[in-house]
């Protein structure tokens, strides 16, 4: 049940390690604070370590990354994995450089991740070493739709076992898949994409669900993937004729920082594969 | 025509690389989003030739610069220069540090740039190699008001003769030049200084024009700086009696997510030189 | 009286050198703004020095810390004080690595601070050179409250004199302290806490007040922190069923903006001890 999901975030309200990128930290932050978590963000060779080890869980995000930043985000974690912290993985733009896609390669490689978020251009860069990517947007011919969904659900669930990780394709439909189940959801609004970092900011709030429901990875991963979508219907609904992208990612966050176990119950779309 | 410039931006949907400061990072990328365009944020010296290429522009901001940064804006820009692809520069605070000044002044040299937007205290640092700056504001003496216009407007017209670039200067009037033609913008609000970003959040906003129109730079940068003006006039109207810096910086943008070329003709208000 | 002080703000318009973190560099910008001050980051070691020769003030703020900002930090803070210019220090998350709590020590070491301001835990590691802090918020068996606040009081003035510097600690009850008076402030709201950098955001302003009163730091420091609080408060009561905590930030700058001597004395809720 997402219910409980989201009622032990907010009833163990953990603290969180953020690397992540200076577009959308803040954002970032202010989400993980709206469904119950705690942020800190530490980004220093010299500290991550010790700063992971005083949080539940590790959020790792490769936007804006950087030579200095990339060897702290293996080292934290593997801390991470040494601990038994949940780890997820946020691949921002893993198919427009070099740098990026070796960069998350290596990740996979040295740390262990209990999740890893991208939308499908990201996910298949990483399943195949290759892909388009136009930027940090899903590339139109990626897309998954009714008529490809299935094989969208294989391909998760091979990626999972692949990997050892929950696996979470973002966009229109979500897939999120372990090894062998997956959940097809069907919530959120097509202008989410207008709104910088809605990606980063599920994947922060996905780190929060994982490390506070460490019994059943795969349900809090799809409990998180559901409420954003369900916030980003709500919100949209409180949209009027002069609001734009900014109100929205505004009334997002506040909608899930108002978000009850029963709204998403009620709110949730989705089916079990 | 201002109207179809807009429209370019919608239907052509450019991808801009952004070097730019950490401090407005996020609402370059919303705005970017908001007028039809899509940002990536990327500023590592090992990827920017490479998330350059897959980008239709380039926005280097220097706000927030550093020694990891200058030499990935001088790699990035010279790609994009190759590559045909429209570089503009936001010299933040060049008058402020000698830092600032040398390293807009070296892009300059390196880099062909397309567009230079700054206020008139920026603009003449580059153009003189001197002068005052009070941080990131323009000086009071230097400001551009109709006792001085003409004489702003040669000296925009000269310093992009010589620097090959369309020169645009913000302020209370706004002065659009090529080597020719000067537009004269009367759009925008006094309290847009009173917004952190206003002036970056523009810049980032004419890399999407000026890349979606490549037939006509000046009448594109003309454009852009005029819709940032009118879109805060707009969103100045929207304000309530308790609303202050950041609703109204809110506002902006999603006064630009909802700006048509037609609202956009009927609203800019300019004259030719 | 607090009404002077907030209106020396606005007369002054002191221009703030921010060498501080990239997660609410936006919001502390932007409440600088709104208070009547002016914002510029910049941490490059190169260009602190003349970026702070041109400011009024110096804000240091250790959040998302690194190896390259420390120095800057040192070599800024020194320049500040050989001009006479107030520096405050914002020691986030000092306990939670050993790299924080070593460059806040030697911050204070080397550099002579205006004002310290951070919540209780973190004030506690600077003046005994250990304690617990749960990431960047209070730890629960720190919190002042009436029963304890007289030995919080004594605490917070004997760390003042040790240091030199006004001592802020700020949460459900605020203290601002020299080594003679105390102020006990008891504006704010308990959901500023599930706002990200509420801190970081009283610190920037807190920079622009003692940079605006140099004859009364302690009155300066007070004034900012209960106008706060004060602003807390009336954005609070702003807000309707669906808004969280970022319609909350927004409307706590906001009402920081619309902020008047007058309300501010009214509304201001403090005794000196």
């Amino acid at each position: 049940m997402f219910k409980e999901r989201l009622q032990k975030v907010r009833n163990l309200n953990p603290l969180i390690h953020n690397i992540t990128n200076y577009v959308t930290a803040n954002d970032c932050a202010n989400i993980l604070l709206a469904c119950g978590a705690s942020p800190i963000m530490a980004d220093d060779i010299e500290e991550v370590e010790e700063i992971t080890s005083i949080c539940s869980g590790l959020n790792i995000n490769i936007g804006t990354l950087n030579q200095r930043t990339i060897p702290a985000m293996i080292k934290a974690g593997k801390k991470a994995n040494k601990l038994g912290h949940p780890v997820i993985l946020d691949p921002v733009g893993v198919g427009a450089s070099k740098l990026r896609c070796d960069t998350a390669l290596k990740l996979i490689e040295e740390v262990k991740f209990t999740a890893i978020r991208g939308n499908i251009s990201e996910i298949k860069v990483l399943a195949l070493g290759k892909g388009r990517a136009k930027g940090v947007d899903a590339d139109i011919e990626d897309k998954i739709s009714d008529s490809n969904l299935c094989a969208a659900i294989k391909f998760a669930k091979e990626f999972s076992e692949k990997v050892g990780a929950v696996i979470a394709i973002t966009g229109p439909i979500d897939i999120v898949a372990d090894k062998n189940k997956a959940y097809v959801i069907r919530n959120g609004n097509v202008s989410m994409s207008k709104i910088t970092g809605t990606g980063c900011m599920v994947t922060a709030m996905t780190s929060a669900y994982i490390s506070a429901n460490k019994d059943n990875f795969l349900e809090a991963v799809a409990a998180s993937i559901s409420a954003m979508g369900l916030c980003g219907e709500l919100a949209h609904s409180r949209l009027k004729e002069r609001d734009g992208n900014v109100t929205y990612r505004n009334y997002i966050i506040d909608e899930v920082f108002n978000l009850t176990g029963d709204k998403l119950e009620k709110g949730a779309e989705y089916k079990e594969y």
